[in-house]
């Protein structure tokens, strides 16, 4: 018994964790079998398949000619920012973080095309907005519809382990300019890389100490007259804070948590025909670079994940410790009649503090 | 946003898990795939397949007699305690609580069946000692090894989910009397009932803070002389103490937990030929009741379970956040020096305690 040697549950946790599961990911160079696949969901465990689409149509065919043509009279949903930075934590004007949502508008799709590649190529000035097709509303069953026939209708090993159709699958096209910011999603994801490079950075769930999760005043940038010229930033009027990561594994000295230096990120490329399983409830950040064309190209497909068993409870659970934890280090500095709540909130009608017994 | 109203971290882990499962068991009616099988893992949660078993040779014609005729020339290990309660937390002549380990001696199977039945049918003296075949050891593959063959060499959806060979697979002889007392294994198990009825109560690891686990200091029955007459109980010497469930949820009443209410206990009762899938570090009491012949048999396969993912690490990081919170509870009413010293451990090296910031 060495309870009484565990001086921090969280980084014990972390710790553990490390030492169990590699932070090395698993490459195959073939598709799993259903079973096989199913062994890595039941670990909450990431692989990548070397090559695993480089037989699809969309691998073999897709390129900017082709789709620009493809979809000449097709328009698509564009998330704009100044940065590439849709859905990011972002420093406001006032100094004060803010969740940024993107200035969202449909465009045709051969403009928005030879935008993306323009700016790519050093074609546009400096500072020209960036823009990105990233709708997750199952867009390649919609939007891109036509373009949906040259992907598979979904990934065969998935929907016969997890016993159940995809239940969005998204195209996503964009430059090297926009990052995916460190996020997770209640979803077990297969992501196939068409075009250029992704590269991700993934962290397993119980790292969630390690990201600082912090509540953000949302807030979403104007791109268009009657608004401000550029694109700028307004707080969302009336709106609650949104829970997010703002540690980022690319800076790992900034935002830190207690906990962040015990983060072990993995870190993979995707390129062309890669297919990476993203386990749900990892997180993940998301950078890209272009193909010759200037373009860069991926589609996935988003299964439900089982929210019975124990690893979601579990997953809340840390959550919820950590909540605490932090809550009360930060009232160290913010004093006492709040730290007095807290207590009071914490106890739950009991009289003494469980963890130090004050 | 709601941790602001997140009482109890532990409290509100018991309830998601019971809120997202279900406290009935599913019940199958003959053997699932192994990818079914896989699913079940995965989520960590029972079945029994009722019938799964009935037309094993064993299921057909294992019975007294049989038994008897079959091992007449073998020896089986047997334990022997008071009152059924071989690794049991018991109370000992001082009024402490220990971990009650059986005495353990050879016998002639014969004999040891012949005692079995006895005391089951009324034959023996009220007060006698209770005898349990029940060593853990991989006994059908050593002492019983000739009556594996009416067994199956393993299960073959386990076998192949789990893509590994069994690591012990054990049969359990005894009578009503016994009752192996709340605990969990670091093992898949599947467990097969053959003659009599056991009756299992199951709680998932998330449980952990509802079964007070207690350091218990071992202790050895001695039943035969030159030890003293009737089987009595000895502190072993030189041990360390081992953490063992306290709480019976067949007495919820008692050695309760400030969590045990809330613990949703799953019940379930094996006939002859039925099979249950007992997850790993699933908490399981098992008690029993004898076929027509008095006895009660059961044969059962481990499988290693897999440590790798998230499941390991969580449900140790539930006891370190338990054990801090019980630690700190006690001390309310311990008083003064050990909170101090408690206070120290828990900051490890921070000067306010992270729950509440004193
Ligand atoms: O490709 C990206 O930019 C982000 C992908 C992502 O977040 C996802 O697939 O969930
Ligand atoms: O059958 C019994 O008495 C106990 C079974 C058990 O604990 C197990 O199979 O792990």
């Amino acid at each position: 018994m060495d309870e009484s040697l565990n001086l921090d549950p969280l980084a014990e946790l972390i710790t553990n964790y490390n030492e169990l599961n590699s932070s090395v990911i698993e490459e195959l160079d073939e598709e799993p079998s259903p079973l096989d696949f199913l062994r890595f969901v039941s670990r909450n465990t990431p692989f990548v398949i070397r090559g695993g689409a480089a037989d699809w149509k969309a691998t073999r065919t897709w390129n900017a000619a082709f789709l620009r043509e493809y979809l000449s009279n097709e328009s698509v949903n564009v998330a704009v920012t100044p940065a590439g930075n849709a859905d990011a934590p972002t420093l406001h004007t006032d100094g004060s973080l803010v969740f940024a949502k993107p200035w969202e508008e449909e465009q045709p799709f051969p403009e928005f095309l030879d935008y993306v590649i323009a700016q790519e190529t050093g074609n546009l000035p400096e500072r020209s907005e960036v823009r990105y097709a990233q709708t997750q509303n199952d867009n390649l069953r919609h939007e891109y519809s036509t373009l949906f026939w040259d992907c598979q209708q979904d990934i065969p090993f998935a929907r016969i382990a997890l016993d159940k159709e995809p239940d969005a699958i998204n195209m996503w096209v964009g430059n090297s300019r926009s990052v995916t910011a460190l996020h997770k999603d209640n979803y077990e994801n297969i992501y196939v890389q068409i075009r250029g490079r992704k590269h991700f950075v993934l962290l397993p769930p119980v790292c969630h100490p390690c990201v600082n999760e912090q509540l953000l005043p949302p807030a979403t940038y104007y791109a268009r007259p009657p608004s401000p010229k550029g694109v700028e930033l307004a707080l969302d009027p009336n709106t609650e804070p949104v829970p997010f990561a703002v540690w980022d594994p690319d800076t790992p000295e900034t935002n830190t948590t207690a906990y962040s230096h015990l983060a072990n990120p993995i870190r993979v490329t995707l390129g062309p025909g890669d297919m990476l399983y993203l386990p749900c409830m990892w997180y993940h950040k998301v950078s890209q670079s272009c193909d010759e064309d200037g373009i860069c190209v991926a589609v996935n497909y988003w299964y439900d994940m089982d929210f019975s068993g124990p690893l979601y409870p579990l997953t809340n659970f840390v959550r919820s410790v950590y909540s605490q934890v932090d809550r009360n280090r930060n009232e160290k500095g913010g004093g006492g009649s709040t730290g007095e709540q807290n207590k009071r909130i914490i106890r739950s009608g009991s009289t003494v503090c469980p963890f130090c017994s004050s």
